[in-house]
Order: structure tokens, then sequence, then C-alpha cells
């Protein structure tokens, strides 16, 4: 194999297991809200206990993959943003990971108590999310901006989800002050999906900065590139 | 100026970018606090209007440089560590600032209501993530890995420090329903600057990194190195 080639299948591999390391935060962020929502506690202990644990290790392997192309192959330009891309992907999936541990945390607690507070709509919301999350990396995986810019949009639909979910639990302990933990509970679930939206749009914003060389964060808001 | 001085001049110039992010973190912390503490909206404003922006412009200035530096002088081992734990701190700090301006776009909210609701603990908790951060830059300027480690024993402190606040401001809420709404948003302050403690731990794993080329996250809570 010469160099050239050794090296295209070096950035292959490094991809694959970026795309890896996205299904198995994809599995950890609907089983941790299938455990409470389905009330099935097993869910919440194999994303604790099997899940994020080897997230955690994939985020180290790509980090030493990437570093170790960088210092021996010494990409440029697309490659070398491929491999910086590669680097704060695997950040953003590492922290997801975390978020979807703090929600299969907690829920132990929920189900430890009726389900009287209204569930809402944090299965729609977590979907949404992880849409969000499987669009990130289709756009990674097919060298599509277009896929990715759309996912900048979704954003907002996500947030918007939040702050109706707010109002309404906000609503619920206000008018029966027993509710407050459990409700409390569903709100930061609430919190880490939005949270976790917001890491599928930052590796969105890493993929067409990797495809197009455009640094699309904190300009978006204000002017969306057309 | 030969090639190898320009090139430590160039890194120089990066590690002190990245300092002068971290001060305006620093400050974007403290204001969005006090913002609340001190009824001052004004200092919120500053937050949100003037320091995060710089911040997010900091942020991508510190990508290229980092970028450019890895495709024009393909630095080598410490020094690679050096250019990927910039980029790492950049996205810490700049997340960090969000994580602020979180705070400071509560406290209008928080000021329009009579300060009924106990503000427990957050300033002392909001001074000691700052110092965790005050360390971790510290140690990335003076290059110390024991300073580094000493603020991922700190992390402990802060989440204890939460967990006392949440079950005061839980407490004050079952027992007054009229408390929800603003025991909601101190408890927000107090999971925002938990976050911010989180990320200033990041920075200070990073620098470790760099310094001594061992990847700590993920295994100090089971074996603190020695």
């Amino acid at each position: 194999m010469d160099i050239r080639k050794h090296f295209l299948h070096q950035l292959d591999e490094l991809r694959e297991r970026v795309l890896y390391m996205g299904g198995l935060v994809e599995t950890a962020v609907h089983h941790s809200l299938h455990a409470v929502t389905d009330r099935k506690p097993e869910l919440a202990d194999l994303v604790t206990e099997e899940i994020e644990p080897e997230i955690n290790h994939l985020e180290v392997e790509i980090d030493e993959r990437a570093l170790q192309l960088m210092a021996l192959q010494q990409p440029l330009a697309v490659d070398l943003r491929f491999v910086a891309a590669a680097l704060k992907i695997g950040n953003d999936l590492e922290r997801m990971g975390d978020l979807a541990v703090n929600i299969a945390k907690g829920a132990p607690r929920l189900l430890s108590q009726p389900l009287a507070a209204p569930l809402v709509d944090l299965p729609l919301m977590a979907e949404r999310a992880n849409r969000m999350l499987r669009s990130s990396l289709d756009a990674l995986m097919n060298r599509n901006s277009e896929l990715a810019r759309a996912v900048l949009e979704s954003d907002d639909e996500v947030d918007a989800m939040r702050d109706l979910i707010f109002r309404q639990l906000i609503q619920s302990m206000t008018q029966d002050p027993t509710l407050v933990e459990r409700s409390l509970g569903l709100l930061f679930i609430a919190r880490n999906l939005e949270r976790i939206a917001d890491h599928a749009t930052n590796i969105a914003e890493e993929v067409i900065f990797w495809i197009e060389g455009i640094d699309v964060r904190h300009h978006f808001a204000e002017a969306p590139p057309t």
C-alpha cells in the first residue's frame, strides 16, 4: 500500500470510529429516556455501566488516532480540518454520553414515585434530539454539508419544546407542591436533552467547517448562510 | 528570527491568547453572578453584550492559530500536545462563557421579584468555581501539572455545594409554592456554576495531558495518579 493510500485508509478508519461512537451515544440517549418513560431501570444501568464507559474509551482512542495522524502524516487543508473536526466531535459525543448518564442516574428516583407528574413531551424531545445527532452523523458519513445545515435549524425547535415543557412543569409544581421533586426530575431531563441537541448542533457545525472550511459558529443566529 | 524561534514565539502567542480568553471568562462568571446577588442588571448586560461576544471571537481566533500552527509548523510530541490542548481549552472556555450568559439572562427575571428565596451559598460556589479556573490557567501559564491535579480534587467540593443548595431550594419550594419560580432560578444558577467547575476540571486535565502526556480523563475517580 503506498503512503497516500495508507493515509486515506487511516482517515477512513478515524471517521468510522467517530460514527461508531455516535451510534453508541444515540443508543445511550434512547435507553436513558426509556428507562424513565417505560419504567425500565435496567436500561438505565445499561447506559451507566456498559455504554458510557465504552463511549469514554472511544474518546481517548479517537484523540490518540487524531494526534498520531497529525504527527506522522501532517495532513493539510481539508484533511487537517477533518482530523481537527474528529477531535472536537469526539469531545461532543463524550459529553452527550455524560448527559445520557445524567438522565439515567435520575431514573431510579423518578421510578420510586408514582407517575403523578405529567410526562409532558419528553419522548418527542428526545426523539428530535436523536434525529439531529443522526443527521449530523449522516452528514459526516456522506460529506453532506446541506444536511448539516438543516440540523442547525432544528435546534430552535428543540429549544421551543423545552420552553413548553418547562412552563407545564412549573405550573404543576406551583399548583401542587407535592409534585416539586418529581417535576424537577423531569425538568432536568428536558435540560439534559436540550444540551444533547446543542452538542448535535456543534457536530453539524464541525462537519460544515470540515467540508466547506467555513466557520459557522456564533454567526448562524444572526444571518443564516444560504 | 530563525525558524525554531519563530515557532516558539507562535506557541507563546497562542498560550497568551488562551490565558487572555480565560481571564474574560472569569470576569463573565463573576459579573453574571453579581448581577443577581448585588442586584445590578447592568453587569448582566455587560456579560451578554460585551464580554461573551469577545469570548466567542477568541475561540475562533484560537482555532485558526492552532490549525495554522499544525499546518505550517507540524509540531511534534509536547508541542503537538500543547496545540491540541489549546484547541480543547478554547472550546471549554467558550462553553463557560455560554454558561455565564445563561446566568446573566436569568438575572432580570430574578431581579423583578422580591428577594424572598434564600440566596443560599451561590456566591461561595461561584468563587470556588472561578478559583478552579484561575488555578487551571496558572497551571497552563507556569506549566505546573501539580497545580492542575489539585483542581481535579476541588471538583468534588463544588458538587457537594450544589447538592446542599439543591436540597435547601427544593425544601423552600415544597414548603411555599409561591417560591417555585424564583427558587428554580437559583437552582439553575447552581447548575450552571457546577458545569463551569466541570469545564475548569477539563482544562486542568488538558494541561496535565499537555505537560505529562498522560490522559487522566475517565480514570481519576477510580485511581488518582500519583
